[in-house]
């Protein structure tokens, strides 16, 4: 475990000129709904729409300007790729990215327009399918989690979170392979330890819950869920150990309550941030992760990359 | 033109314990879209989701118990009815709202929701009514703008946007009869005078662009816009001078650059506001106020009581 808050300090000053910090915004009116006092950190105005930046940045601006023309390949959900793509046409280079077909239109046509190369493919098979391109082509494979340089990347917005509001009690942060929250978590608990860190993972896919009940990464079955974001069957091999110390707890939120947590947050709160983002405050509603009226909570609203479409989709759901 | 800066210092420590201090963002993934520095203002995060809380909570603490028991009576387009409602609810009091039946049906249900009666009829009679129910009943009728104390408690926003971010060039208000901008532009003017207070009106309803032309309150037709919340047709009396000496020009923005400013704050701001706060950010769309890459300017999100069937419709509008 070599990986500490100083490697996260440094990317933060490296992508600090490529990348908003984004508000921590107290947001009274959501307290009678969640029964705590409600915070979020809106990732969702980053840009590109997704924290997923932040990392994508700080590992190409790792590289050197020969590997960055010779090109990098991420398998992605839509926002790693959309990161990477962006990195590349800022720092000039080439990306392709492989997404599953099942991403959402919005997500690949983002790409395309940043002029990257997207390559769809059945979504068990995006792995396999960048790590051929690799080798075919040379290119950089930049996995959108399970590296330490997009570890620290996401982690800069745990020193963001400590230093704009220390008096929280929790932190509440979506998990798909624990790139976001092993960065997150790390930062956090150097810089303000009394803060506890909670992860969220769709119950369609809870390789979280499963590996830390094994006390190993394990794979679970790849399954649909309406979290398009939070897609990988298993966690990274190099962030789990970081979760499992520093990790209070991952809850494993329905498909249901996500979509009420960003009817919620769209209608009420008037952000529009994905579902896959609004699953922490779906923990709290669908009761995985207890608060108090005390609790000053921080949900970490990943990104909202969302089309109007998906948002008419809202008008069924109940709160 | 006895209405200051005092009056409104006075109404901001009045309404403080019922009322958000709303975030002043600044967005600059909209700097590119709008050429300039993007600053918001969110008051459409306000409790009751609009700024009318701010003039309706100062009006009614400023009633006696008993006036609170005997009741208000307001003609409201929404939000100035929703935040009379919620006071008479808090404070202890009855309420009547006088609303257009063309009013949107989230504005209406939200009312009736707090306890309030809702009177519907004809957009072009709902003062008449109000005031032929005041005579009825005794109530006190309590306008939605032509009033100084809810001018003053509107102009809380202007003390806010001065103390959060002095350092703007430009702030932009939507208007209708006058009541928001005639508060923000006094506060704003004692507390930042460098600071540029623009007006946007719908070019449907131009009462504040004939007005000044005129150089008094002059009504025009009633027409129909989608700025369901800036209706008026005419001037409040009390509220025109104070815009006539402090704004530096009113806009008459289009139907379709709100819509195209609404669907802008919303897939790429990640914000929901409704179709008349985004009025300022269309009418720099429109070009009809002009700004720079280095102006500062704060748009002034009145409000986002906006249902998910009413931002399904911006599917149809271009950017």
């Amino acid at each position: 475990m070599s990986f500490s808050i100083s490697e996260i300090k440094q990317a933060k000053e490296r992508i600090a000129p490529y990348v908003v910090e984004t508000p921590l915004l107290r947001m009274p009116n959501l307290d009678s709904f969640l029964g705590c006092q409600v915070y979020v950190k809106a990732e969702c105005m980053q840009t590109t729409g997704a924290f997923k930046l932040r990392g994508a940045m700080n590992k190409t601006l790792m590289l050197s300007e020969e590997q960055r023309k010779i090109g990098v390949v991420s398998a992605s959900s839509g926002n790693h790729g959309r990161g990477m793509a962006y990195a590349a046409k800022v720092l000039g280079g080439k990306a392709t990215i492989v997404m599953p077909k099942t991403a959402p239109k919005l997500k690949i046509e983002a790409i395309k327009a940043l002029g990257a190369e997207v390559v769809l493919c059945d979504i068990s098979e995006r792995f396999e399918i960048a790590e051929r391109i690799q080798k075919e082509t040379g290119a950089i494979n930049v996995p959108p989690f399970n590296d330490e340089d997009i570890m620290a990347g996401q982690g800069t917005a745990g020193i963001e979170i400590a230093t704009q509001c220390p008096e929280l009690n929790k932190v509440i942060v979506p998990v798909s392979g624990g790139g976001l929250i092993s960065g997150i978590a790390t930062a956090v608990k150097a810089l303000a330890p009394s803060i506890d860190v909670y992860g969220a993972e769709p119950s369609a896919l809870p390789r979280y819950s499963a590996s830390l009940a094994a006390g190993k990464p394990v794979a679970v079955e790849q399954k649909p869920t309406v979290a398009d974001a939070l897609a990988s069957p298993r966690p990274g091999e190099k962030c789990f150990p970081y979760v499992a110390k520093y990790v209070t707890a991952v809850a494993a939120v329905d498909d249901e309550y996500m979509l009420k947590a960003m009817k919620l947050m769209l209608t009420e709160g008037k952000i529009l941030a994905e579902p896959s983002s609004c699953i922490g405050i779906g923990a709290v509603m669908q009761g995985l992760i207890k608060v108090t009226p005390e609790d000053k909570v921080c949900f970490f609203l990943s990104g909202g990359n969302v089309s109007i479409e998906q948002i008419a989709h809202l008008d069924n759901v109940t709160l």
